[in-house]
């Protein structure tokens, strides 16, 4: 085989139901489906070149190079896309996210995600798209969710092959903005990862689990008919549902900081006042304000101007995880 | 019947595994069993008078006419007083509670308690500290606890008579204080009667009901041990099961502040610090942090020191509802 190298780019996302533990910890089966949208502003460009003259794989990350942690977990991925394609050479992967490392954005469903279909295409294998995104899905549960483009739905499946993420809508079906207000830029003490392993000793975790299909089934009609009253009511309470099972957990996670309330009792004020804005939080302190188009600017301002606000970022949909560029070298 | 006249103080409570939801809203039997502490220390004091020269009933609450509301509910109560009493004369009563009225504490637990106690023997009624706790229930859920002494449970019973709340250690068992940190003033915008009636509608409201005698039993079992750290995970769960339902309820209940979460933060710091301290949180902003008398004076100091904290109180275990004037007039 010769060397070749491929390029892609991958989309955060946020979700709107939320992924919150597994029924298969190896596999990253979920305990429930989830939908989200890609953040076509937010995301991340990851060159993999398979190299014959490497002798273990190389890992850099916003051009440093990555803790033995990061690089083990995506050593691990590419084992798995190797095997797939038969061979046995070690990899430079070239990283960059478009959005500051300290911005509290967590970057492993993009990163994930621009992994595998870089990977893919330079071993030379041709998946398709939601063998893809179940591939992603074994190197970052949500990854799954940003292969897919616009507003994805990751089904739980049966079994590996058959849990991946498909779009329910393109970008262009509904000008959401997603306005991410930071409060923190602290790294995690305790990464998804093993968080997602703490969720089933929450008494709350079987409930949440349970509500899920229905919530996300509410949820999808919602946005289907673009009725952004319907949905904000469902992502807030699902997000609280999966903090509520975090700090429940044992032991507890407290993602929550005194600035996430802040931003909280914010945007029910606002909305309270005639401002359609909803809230949702992922695993982190950092609250995402969904609103239309035409009121982004709007929350945008006020967000700025609320204590303990570090930076706001606004995105628009995103599309697809997609390759740029591939070449033999 | 003579007009007579009686007097009776009773304490406030906090709930370690919390009251919220009813299986009854009319005879507020309870969805859970639920444990507290009595607070000696926050007390309320109320005196009432069936006077055949009244029109109607008079309730003054701390020096002031009661607003309509509370007096038809203070009202409605005199009447399961007189009803068993079987006589229709009208009642003045005058309740006081030696904690600031805009302290953020609820006063309905130690209020309807002492009402209770203070009606009966005014009625000529002599009841059993259960008959007592079951009729104190009917006012306001939490004043069962307030009925009998020290560390109380609430069970569920069958019905009308069998809900009441016991002893199940006395105030000088276990030397705990709850240091009340008060970052609060304001009045609810959603009282407790009102937001019971919301819980059933929570898709986390059953698995806290489920889950409740489990915990309840296994806080009983470590207050009994005197084990802080086991108790103390325990209420913290509850606290934060009770606020998730809330927070997930249609409309939702959100009763915590940036500053709520501040000294839930503060608190698990000192803990990972060494000062063994517990949070939790009744329907409202303001945090009740448990720990044992001897680390109360360093609780209270810290938490005096942390940002938008507006007073704190100290209270000790308290004892039952008593009986201190009665006579004819």
């Amino acid at each position: 085989m010769p060397n070749r190298k491929a390029t892609a780019i991958a989309c955060s996302n946020i979700a709107f139901i939320k992924y919150w533990g597994n029924r298969d910890d190896a596999l990253r089966l979920p305990a429930n489906p989830s939908l989200s949208l890609n953040l076509g502003d937010l995301y991340t460009t990851t060159t993999v070149a398979f190299d014959k003259g490497l002798e273990k794989d190389e890992v850099t990350i916003d051009d440093r190079p990555a803790d033995e942690a990061t690089r083990a977990r995506v050593s691990g991925h590419l084992d798995l896309v190797r095997q797939r394609a038969g061979h046995h050479t070690a990899g430079r992967v070239v990283s960059r996210n478009n959005f500051p490392a300290g911005a509290g954005i967590a970057s492993s469903a993009s990163g994930f995600a621009a992994l595998t279909v870089a990977a893919c295409a330079a071993a030379g294998l041709e998946l398709a798209e939601a063998e893809l995104s179940a591939l992603a899905r074994r190197g970052s549960g949500s990854a799954s969710r940003s292969v897919p483009g616009g507003y994805t739905e990751w089904v739980m499946g049966k079994g590996n092959a058959t849990s991946f993420a498909r779009s329910v809508a393109p970008p262009d079906h509904w000008g959401l903005r997603d306005v991410v207000v930071i409060v923190s830029r602290e790294h995690k003490v305790v990464g998804s990862s093993r968080g997602h392993g703490l969720a089933v000793g929450s008494r709350l975790h079987m409930s949440r689990v349970a509500a899920a299909p229905a919530m996300l089934a509410a949820c999808k009609r919602a946005l289907l008919a673009r009725d952004l009253e319907a949905m904000g009511t469902l992502i807030e309470q699902d997000a609280v549902m999966m903090h509520a099972v975090m700090m429940t957990s044992r032991p507890p996670l407290y993602y929550w900081l005194p600035a996430t309330m802040a931003v909280i009792k914010a945007a029910q004020g606002w909305r309270a006042a005639g401002l359609p804005v909803y809230f949702t939080i992922d695993a982190g302190p950092n609250v995402h304000l969904i609103c239309e188009a035409a009121r982004a600017t709007e929350v945008e301002t006020r967000a700025r101007g609320l204590p303990g606000v570090l930076d706001v970022l606004v995105s628009r949909p995103g599309g697809a995880a997609r390759l740029v560029e591939e070449h033999l070298f």
